[in-house]
């Protein structure tokens, strides 16, 4: 038994079985795995006490955002770069919670909007103000660090298809 | 409708409503969160061929490296990193697929051993193989970029209280 870390240990197993080529691209995939659990855990914990997941308070935060406070459910998906099917579960538990309506559209009824309530917007603010509190405000690294992160892993999203121009286009 | 990176537009509506201490982090956290799933995806897409995900790859891979090509289910959780129930459901469904074997040990028979199979070996180094051609040899970053981002989450696994020593100690 030791007392290491998993991921230098795998690392040292790829270079060691000649897969020296991955080796540094999988530390890279398990530890982007592992830094991702560790501060979902944290934000999952500041947002228990909200009755929220994550992803709920994803789409409550746009919707608080938006001019109109209501998005069509296929704009949130597509800003929320998520599944329709994972929007809707998640619009189904607000729904529930009374912190969003849904709503269709009178002159084009194929269109159905989420809505969040002034319920909702309490919700959503009280747990933004413990989001940054708690996580948001000290991530784990040092500012320098928290934006030089950013930039790479921007660089990442942008290899595997994402749009990430800084600026509105249309 | 705008063509532009979503994280960089939550960023502005945190500093515009006031929350710059936090706007970083959070775009940290969601950029985070974005690059895992595009992994993940790709992750998933080379290993489905195989019959497997990646949590279960994690334990076949374990195994193989091990030189007694068995560990205590107990141990396989703790080197990667994740909750007992997590494991015993990946043992189960590996269980089934003739990948993997439970054995008890018979001077304690409290400890229960995963053990990899013949099929077991076959399948995993036939998915590491086309995993490392597929993702890790090229996970979207240049060379020296994936060192310096598995620093930064390095450091930042080790603020939220991993193990990130680089030798074994004991």
């Amino acid at each position: 038994m030791t007392d290491r870390d998993p991921i230098a240990a795998a690392h040292e197993q790829w270079v060691d079985h000649g897969w020296s080529d991955a080796a540094d691209g999988m530390a890279l995939v398990t530890s982007l795995t592992r830094a991702h659990q560790l501060l979902v855990e944290r934000i999952e914990d500041s947002l228990r006490p909200h009755g929220l997941t994550f992803a709920r308070f994803e789409v409550l935060r746009l919707l608080a955002f938006s001019r109109r406070r209501s998005m069509p459910m296929s704009r949130l998906g597509s800003l929320l770069q998520v599944h329709p099917t994972s929007v809707s579960s998640a619009v189904d538990r607000l729904e529930k919670q009374g912190l969003v309506e849904r709503l269709r559209l009178e002159r084009d009824r194929r269109v159905v909007l989420a809505s969040i309530t002034t319920k909702g917007v309490e919700a959503v603010e009280a747990a933004t103000a413990d989001l940054n509190a708690r996580v948001f405000t000290s991530p784990g690294l040092a500012p320098d660090q928290v934006r030089c992160t950013t930039e790479l892993l921007t660089s990442l999203r942008q290899a595997h298809g994402d749009t990430v121009a800084t600026r509105a286009q249309a």
